[in-house]
């Protein structure tokens, strides 16, 4: 027996598709069902073949369900929930992938009754890439990652366990948290580091007084590394910025309290203060190498291809 | 004939021994000597294969040579060349990688005298990765990335020829370029995203509250970008941000007001402003596409690899 009888994925860009790769190779659901605002791609996810089924419509989409996987940005959440909650079955469970989880909870429960079996599970694969719909996904992308799961009160022990499972199939290691801490870890390691790189990257396009094009010819210097991740979904990120307000604006202003001080350093010539930051920061780099977090999702891919054809 | 009788390498470190690497494989010198006041990196240099001779003495190195290449921070120069001057020959062309250009000029032009018949030629190959050492280059690390040649007025067009022909062997487009306006462009593309990569590595490792444990782990959601970057030689940044300190202090300035009214747009609920940023964001990351410079430069050459073995 399969491990869902039908599931549902709200959201087939980047990582719903990619999620929904996972399902189908790994055949953990009966039937495999996609809805999406956007026709084009769920015309492109079927053309993939990486779904059974794709439906414009999100109530019959979810219908007879037992897994439901929101993969939209976080703020269409509550409104999702609003809608396709009456339409579901007792038992059904609903999970996520935002990379925001307080408001997620607190959106998605407020609308799901105690009645109604049905149970909210967060979570976050903490994978991803910079590039955007269903063609960019794929399957390798979860190998090796971490999955963070983040029960609520009302999360049920087997739909905790259900979701975990899900996400080890992706051969993701699974780790639980609280909604509260998994948001302050997220602001510190991954959205403080996008909203540096969207504003440098804005910063540098406006210069005045520099040729545009100079900037991208001689990007490989290390503007382009920011323009990677700066390159990421913009609604997507409005989304998990709008939630995570209060950490966020916290650390903004110790990062820049820091940058000032190095400011000040630069200024007065205190060139062992550099030399001090820059070993520690390069120690820090050798500690995520050794926790293995250092390739990126596409070079992980590229090189096990490598392994694979040596 | 070759186009070099004797090169001498100063420093064989990662940019050192790249091009060192592209010399032998080029078949570019008759005689190719590297020197470095590290005896390991001279060590595995030699072992490696990829130059003729290693010789720790600078003076002795640079003997005979034609072409000397320095490949050390750029805090050096003025001392390596007020030592080896007096005993290099006539005719003799020193040239540089350093990542500022106009203090290395003049660091360097003030200890060769015409009498000497010494030409200096600056030039920075725009290429580069964040490890160190020997060990860590390869030859492909150039491939269609750009070389600036920054001659000065004492610079002779017959030397600036015979440079940009080495960098063109190793596959980099060349460009021309005033010292100082290479300087500016670099203190935008490569310097202020430096600069700012160890500044936030560094405030996100000193967070009191958090477990620096869980910053590693998780650092592949975004954090772990900034640490490859701010893993980068801390020498050799040492160096650049004192010998580039007006135009970076500016920049910082600059970037500060633009991060300054981000976060007014965060704590406001300007969503729409977010939303616009980030796409003119997304914007120049397809520029960045579009003009090729997007791989980094192991990306690169695994891509061949995969490529070649197809």
């Amino acid at each position: 027996m399969k491990m869902f009888k039908k599931v549902t994925i709200v959201g087939i860009g980047l990582i719903g598709s990619s999620v929904a790769r996972v399902i189908k190779q790994e055949n953990l659901a009966e039937e495999l069902v996609a809805t999406d605002t956007n026709k084009e791609y769920l015309q492109t996810a079927f053309d993939l073949g990486i779904v059974d089924n794709v439906e414009p419509d999100l109530i019959n989409a979810v219908k007879n369900a037992d897994l439901v996987i929101y993969a939209t940005p976080v703020g269409t959440y509550g409104t999702i929930t609003q809608t396709i909650v009456p339409h579901l079955q007792k038992g059904a469970i609903i999970t996520d992938v935002g990379s925001v989880k307080e408001c997620v909870v607190r959106d998605v429960e407020k609308h799901i009754t105690k009645e109604s079996g049905i149970v909210f599970v967060g979570g976050h694969p903490v994978a991803g890439i910079e590039k955007s719909g269903p063609q960019a996904g794929f399957a390798e992308m979860f190998a090796d990652r971490w999955f963070i799961v983040t029960p609520s009160q009302k999360s049920t022990p087997e739909a905790v366990e259900k979701v975990s499972e899900l996400w080890k199939k992706a051969k993701m290691k699974v780790d639980v948290m609280d909604a509260k801490h998994h948001d302050k870890v997220m602001a510190a390691v991954s959205h403080l580091p996008h909203l540096i790189a969207f504003s440098i990257v804005g910063t540098v396009a406006d210069l005045e007084g520099y040729e545009q094009k100079e900037i991208i010819k001689y990007s490989a210097s290390g503007f382009r590394d920011f323009t990677r991740i700066a390159g990421s979904d913009p609604i997507m990120w409005r989304d998990i910025f709008m939630n995570n307000k209060e950490t966020i604006l916290d650390l903004i202003q110790r990062f820049t309290e820091d940058l000032i001080a190095l400011q000040r350093n630069i200024r007065w010539g205190e060139a062992d203060k550099l030399f001090d930051l820059f070993s520690r920061t390069q120690k820090i780099r050798k500690e995520v190498i050794e926790a293995k977090q250092h390739l990126m999702e596409e070079e992980k891919v590229i090189l096990s291809k490598l392994e694979a054809v040596k």
